[in-house]
């Protein structure tokens, strides 16, 4: 008998036919004599349409007051996917975030989880129940409800399954695993079997959007074996671990991300500590800086440009002008109007010529790059939006993928 | 300063524009200095549009997992009124049935209220917070969510009233007050300053319509003044408390009630304990039993008639059938096609011929009447469904309530 903690996205059970299709996969896995815990999201449209009812009332409210009414969203699907499986003839039981004892700290909306008590779901598990949780929500220690942000219940899942030493958390997504690159772009793309979490955490943080990087390094901390699959195919899904066997491809993938925007800093005089309390400031707004990159100083002035997600650009300029007086800079410039390609492999830190490779992929395909970032495993490079696909195809074909 | 609770039904924040309405009930109490809990219902169409998710998928689901969904209703209005009362500039908070700590048993669906923990709700007023708390639910010993059932809102409210020592309770609701009788039956129904908790109970459990008795009881047991008034206009409402000057009208009002089923249990042995076991059997599964009519024994024979709510009907015809052996009767005889109308007011008891009075104005608008049942207070028929609007306008004539 193993314990098995399955997650299910908002499209899966997006209504009833998909809630069945779901409930049916996780039955499947009890009668085989498995414990299962289940993870789900809200259904669908669910959050989007909170956020537009909220919206209606109040541009900006509080974040404590958005992650009450976003809360919900996943409690609707947790006693949905229940009663789904009720009518299937199994036992079961719904838990909230609150009831699974899913503590987090007091960062709405984006709140980290810190500790999950075991012992309620324990006792349905010892009470034979398939446990259903609520994906994406938590409590805080004033007992209000928060939400841990995009990507959260993935996260909640491989935390589940962390803290009852699971044997194994399936994440069940639209895409049947981990691919060289997006199938949709790149039809002859191929699904990987195995992926080490450093090279998944590259692939989910540049937008491959299978797993959101929160759940995989909380996988990679704990060691949780994560399984990608398919909640529409019986195909076995891409498994995320460790270490895998290297083989002889050095680049594992390609991927793209659009949610991006570029800020420069222009004219900021090249002193020490510039950087420091530009980034602690973005930092202190939870704001995700991704590339960075710093002009060389000239005339005692530099520049520094990063990239944000597009959804935090207005966040981070109002940050950026209401500390101009501190930072001491001359002008601000941004655009949307950039994407990210990246390239990520293990192997990479030790094959010298795979960056110039992919450059000259791109050179090839006739596309600018405005701004390069490397690390062991990964480069980046930030081109023109609506370039990124023709991109992906020629990087993909350089590195014979396929 | 006063401390005031006021509780909002459903249609009263069914929209933007009323959830606004209601914010601006609520911030002009403020302002005038009084602190204030709010209780609020489900939003609009919210709980039907819940149920029919839930039937979609699971004809019969379990009560549990339907108090687990009913009861993001209610999140949904709390959060989106609070973000509401932020956009107005106020402090606020809203809390769920498990923050507020509002214990309730564990009878799924129809639970009823047990203990309300104080020091959550303390806490946001001593901070000057409006207190924004979801109706209808609460949660058990085993930290399940729970819900009240119909009037469950009502009950949260006064509950809350009772629990906090508040000075008012107040009930905003679509008409303004406690009429003599439906106005929209009787256009010249005139509204009551005051009334007796045991007259509004008399009428809330004769379907006046406007509080639900479970609030009523409670209301009279604590002792919590209760003012009914409408979210709509400025007009004072009606106070429901203890003691009220009785003038001199023996009636206070005339109530009728369609949602009402008959059941006949024919050829019962006439023996000691039959009654206890039919009305016992009905008790445990809650199924509310309103008038009793038992005719007189002949032939070792006797026949009990009762009303139940119409939705209740097939579940008390199923109890009675499969308990057919134990109850020793011949037949089964039922009907959905019944009102029930009837007369209430604490100085009927010491005023005789206030009966023969109702029933002369039945006589005259020429309704049968099929059965009769009488307390201190009040009188209530049975009469054939769809005569029930003439026999009210007939009464109200008749005592002159206009």
């Amino acid at each position: 008998m193993s314990l098995i903690v399955q997650k299910f996205g908002g499209s899966s059970v997006k209504d009833a036919e998909h809630v069945f299709n779901v409930a049916g996969i996780i039955t499947d896995t009890y009668k085989a004599g498995n414990q299962v815990i289940v993870v789900v999201s809200a259904q669908g449209d669910t959050t989007d349409d909170l956020i537009a009812k909220a919206k209606e009332i109040n541009p900006s409210p509080s974040k404590r007051e958005m992650d009450m009414l976003l809360s919900t969203g996943e409690q609707i699907s947790i006693s949905l996917l229940a009663m789904a499986i009720e009518k299937l003839g199994f036992p079961v039981v719904s838990l909230t975030g609150w009831q699974v004892g899913m503590h987090t700290d007091s960062n709405y909306s984006a709140a980290r989880i810190r500790k999950i008590e075991q012992e309620r779901v324990q006792k349905e598990l010892d009470k034979k129940n398939i446990v259903i949780v609520a994906g994406f929500q938590g409590i805080n220690r004033y007992d209000d409800i928060t939400t841990l942000g995009r990507g959260g219940s993935d996260t909640s899942a491989v935390a589940l399954a962390a803290a009852l030493h699971a044997d194994l958390c399936e994440i069940y997504t639209d895409v049947d695993g981990v691919y060289t690159t997006d199938p949709r772009i790149v039809p002859n793309a191929s699904k990987l079997e195995e992926i080490t979490f450093d090279e998944m955490l590259e692939l989910a943080s540049l937008g491959a959007n299978v797993l959101h990087n929160r759940s995989v390094e909380m996988g990679k901390k704990y060691n949780v074996n994560i399984c990608v699959r398919s909640s529409l195919t019986k195909a076995p899904g891409t498994i995320v671990k460790e270490v895998v066997d290297m083989e002889k491809m050095l680049v594992r993938g390609v991927a793209k991300d659009s949610d991006v925007a570029r800020i420069s800093i222009c004219g900021i005089a090249d002193t020490p500590g510039k950087a420091f309390k530009i980034f602690s400031l973005l930092a202190k707004k939870n704001i995700n800086v991704d590339i960075i990159l710093q002009s060389i100083g000239r005339d005692n002035m530099k520049d520094i440009s990063f990239t944000t997600p597009e959804d935090r650009l207005e966040e981070a300029l109002q940050i950026l002008e209401e500390n101009k007086a501190v930072l001491d800079y001359q002008s601000l410039d941004y655009t949307k109007d950039v994407s990210k390609v990246s390239i990520v492999g293990a192997g990479m830190v030790s094959n010298p010529g795979v960056a110039a490779k992919m450059f000259e992929a791109l050179y090839e395909a006739q596309i600018n790059i405005h701004m390069i970032a490397t690390s062991e495993i990964k480069v980046s490079v930030l081109i023109d939006a609506g370039c990124e696909t023709k991109a992906v195809r020629a990087i993909h074909d350089k590195f014979e993928l396929g």
